[in-house]
């Protein structure tokens, strides 16, 4: 195990490939463009969704459910969404199937065409709004705080394991208010809720920041993103927040009596994150060794590996690891005893190296004759005997902690390292081209400008940051007037 | 609130879909067949979700994540499987819409049709057994017991909410085993756990059997059922439990090398329950005021009204409300403290009636002076002055179970009274129109009888219930030779 991993030197892209699927989290499926989530991997979602879920609960938000599918003419209500989503994307046109004449398998029965074709959702802006419509008369029955977990589906040619699939699960707010303050407030709101998640459960930093009118979501008035540095300088756009305006509301003709009694279009916002962020936990943190997981979100927080030589050392040896396991337990700490026979230490040693396990706890004869255990750092590979008392789970809890603090901090400084201010073209390019990370520089404002510097470097604007200073400056392409530093990167 | 309600007996049918839609629960989409579920519903489905899920995990099993679409020609593997299933589903053929050249809307882009459709998923035996496939070389790697928490689509022409949808909400569990005895334990094991759930928390008694031949699932050699009795004396089928024998690792070719070395195909299960449970808790307890909810799934479990006049009153009264909320919520009791003051007290009572809250407080004044408080039961509407001390909090979490027990007993006797044995088919007919419910009788064990019994009387068998003592007897209709009853009803 662990060996056959690609270095991140030798091929950063490959690497990750080899290490989504030789860690059990995710496979390729028959479908293109579609991947099996393995349970270890559904394991890690599973934790972000939970966390997710009790964040958005306690912001007060309910959950619902709207239709997988959206009829086609829905997508052509509000202008530039049309543009954005409704062009690749699975399109049911029939409703069955049937047996062939000759007998040789099923077909599709040309009898069953849908009058209006249906869309597989890649976001249910459309489809919600349709039904707020009915939801909503009045100022009393604002604000509407909903969120779903769904799966949807955007027709991408080219797909990698978490960070683009053709099928990704997903969860998507969408809120209804009655002023624009109320909406644009729950839009920073979210955003700001992500960036805790990003960074207190990924362990991953992120700068928050607005999107230039070219990457803004179709149909938005202002989209907030959190942006995300991996270990190759790329960044990764991790999770967005929407302020909708009455663009959704105007489309789908939502209109409510305010306090007055006047009739007003709703305004909204809508914010998602997906099974990327598995691509961010899993890019941020690993080496070649594989998966290092925070262990906030390891479905396996500690992992304890007898050795021993026969049954009776290893009853003797298994009596003292389901103690400790016991004390883990009840700290609410993931324990696995991992007392395969098949397998020899060194072996499961690699194996949960690569899985990721943030504490690797070996149990000896000898140990325990001496009274001590061996404790094993994920994060830094550290090893320690220590004395195995009553305080060892306390221990172990500070530890996971620790090593929680450690892995932000590490990410933290890569990325205080990899982000440069330039204040030319010339110096952009080379930076881009030998350092990579995030790059501030001024910009003049203008797509035309975005668009050359996209062209001819593949970098994008990632964000307008928030936390921007102002500073006079000259856009490094034009020499026009600027502001504040934006941020660039090449992206995932 | 609660007085349009069309009664049970008025008419029932029409009684349920008001009942769905009044309370909150879901309503029909924009889409044909598919439902919104709202986040009153929702929050059922969630917290019968969090039950189940931790049942599953209890019991040894993880959850993942396969794909939505299936290739066409996977149906036609398993030959049982592809006309059960490849029939009445969503065809998707494109991958892309174009802008229409005469600028009206978008249509299909006829250049982008794929090679072979994708369906969207009715249930996932194909394109998991066809990811296990990869999973297993040696007895080393199973069992595999992975469950799947998704939606899937059957485009049903008659529909329903939660009862028959197009697209509705599970899970599937999908285990794999090295043995017979091994997979049919495992179908056994999960049929039980449906029971636990269904009698413990659902509040719904079940009958337990093995489907007839006609009523099986395509592609299993054996379905384990739950059958849950309506109060209009229908049948609900609840969930199922399949044992697939080796059908689908034919199908797939799933081999695996046994301890001794040999190659063998592998044994499968599957399982799974739907949103069709909602559809069972709405109809199993409610009455002509509304929902009535069992405690331990109801979103509010609690909820205390006060009485007031004027923000002096509020004040006063919102101060015990709060303390009391604080206590139960203690006790992992949900609580909701309506003090809308858009809303008149009787209106509340009737819309939490409606939404089928099992226990209501009523702070008034006049009560606080006398230090107690109304408690209002929505099982039996009773209703009960108690002094409010530091034990009311444990008096209602008592109540609470109190409630759950009762709506249980209250389903039990309806189905002992509502379950009828007879000996003729003259007798089965007229129980049948007169009475309805479960009907016990002989049957000669051969699919024409079944079918002329439903022909003739819309009645089908429900299952050979597994505690359904040996005894001599004959058909009811061809006087054949019969060695225990069935369980026949009208279904759902």
């Amino acid at each position: 195990m662990g060996k056959g991993l690609t270095s991140r030197n030798e091929d950063y892209s490959q690497w990750y490939n080899e290490l989504v699927v030789k860690a059990d989290l995710a496979e390729n499926s028959a479908v293109r463009g579609c991947m099996v989530i393995k349970p270890y991997g559904y394991a890690i979602w599973e934790k972000m969704q939970a966390v997710l879920d009790k964040m958005f609960k306690d912001t007060g938000h309910s959950n619902a459910y709207f239709p997988l599918f959206i009829p086609k003419s829905f997508f052509s209500k509000e202008a530039s969404h049309v543009d954005g989503f409704a062009k690749e994307c699975a399109v049911v046109t029939h409703y069955r199937l049937r047996n062939r004449e000759d007998g040789k398998g099923i077909e599709v029965d040309p009898n069953a065409k849908l009058e209006e074709e249906l869309i597989v959702r890649p976001t249910s802006e459309t489809i919600i709004w349709n039904t707020y419509k009915n939801w909503i008369q009045s100022y009393r029955d604002l604000p509407i705080l909903v969120n779903q977990w769904a799966n949807v589906v955007r027709w991408e040619m080219r797909t990698r394991l978490f960070l683009r699939t053709a099928e990704f699960l997903w969860q998507e707010g969408h809120t209804a208010h009655a002023t624009r303050e109320e909406a644009l407030e729950e839009t920073k709101q979210m955003i700001d809720v992500y960036k805790e998640f990003a960074e207190n459960y990924i362990a991953v930093p992120v700068i928050q920041g607005t999107k230039s009118d070219s990457e803004r979501f179709a149909g938005a008035l202002e989209t907030f993103t959190i942006e995300a540095l991996m270990q190759d300088g790329k960044a990764l756009q991790s999770g967005t927040s929407h302020f909708l305006g009455q663009n959704f509301a105007k489309a789908f003709d939502v209109k409510f009596s305010n306090k007055e009694g006047k009739l007003d279009y709703v305004w909204a916002s809508s914010w998602g994150v997906s099974t990327r962020l598995m691509g961010a936990l899993i890019m941020a943190h690993s080496d070649d060794q594989g998966l290092v997981l925070p262990p906030k979100l390891a479905p396996i927080q500690v992992v304890i590996v007898p050795i021993y030589k026969g049954e009776d050392q290893l009853a003797t040896v298994s009596e003292k690891a389901e103690q400790l396991k016991k004390e883990l337990e009840a700290k609410g700490i993931s324990v696995k005893y991992d007392n395969r026979d098949t397998q020899k230490p060194g072996f499961k040693f690699a194996e949960w190296e690569l899985k990721g396990v943030p504490v690797r706890v070996t149990m000896g004869m000898r140990d325990l004759e001496n009274g001590t255990i061996e404790i094993a750092r994920r994060d830094t590979f550290e090893k320690k005997t220590i004395e195995l008392t009553e305080n060892t789970a306390e221990y172990i809890e500070t530890l996971l902690d620790t090593i929680q603090n450690n892995i932000f901090k590490k990410a933290l400084d890569f990325r205080t390292e990899k982000t440069t201010k330039v204040d030319s073209y010339e110096e952009f390019k080379t930076v881009l081209e030998e350092k990579g990370g995030f790059i501030l520089a001024h910009w003049d404002g203008t797509e035309e400008t975005e668009e050359k510097i996209k062209a001819e470097t593949k970098a994008t604007i990632r964000c307008i940051p928030l936390d921007a200073p102002e500073e006079n400056g000259v856009c490094m392409v034009t020499g026009k007037p600027s502001s504040k530093r934006v941020l660039f990167a090449k992206a995932y």
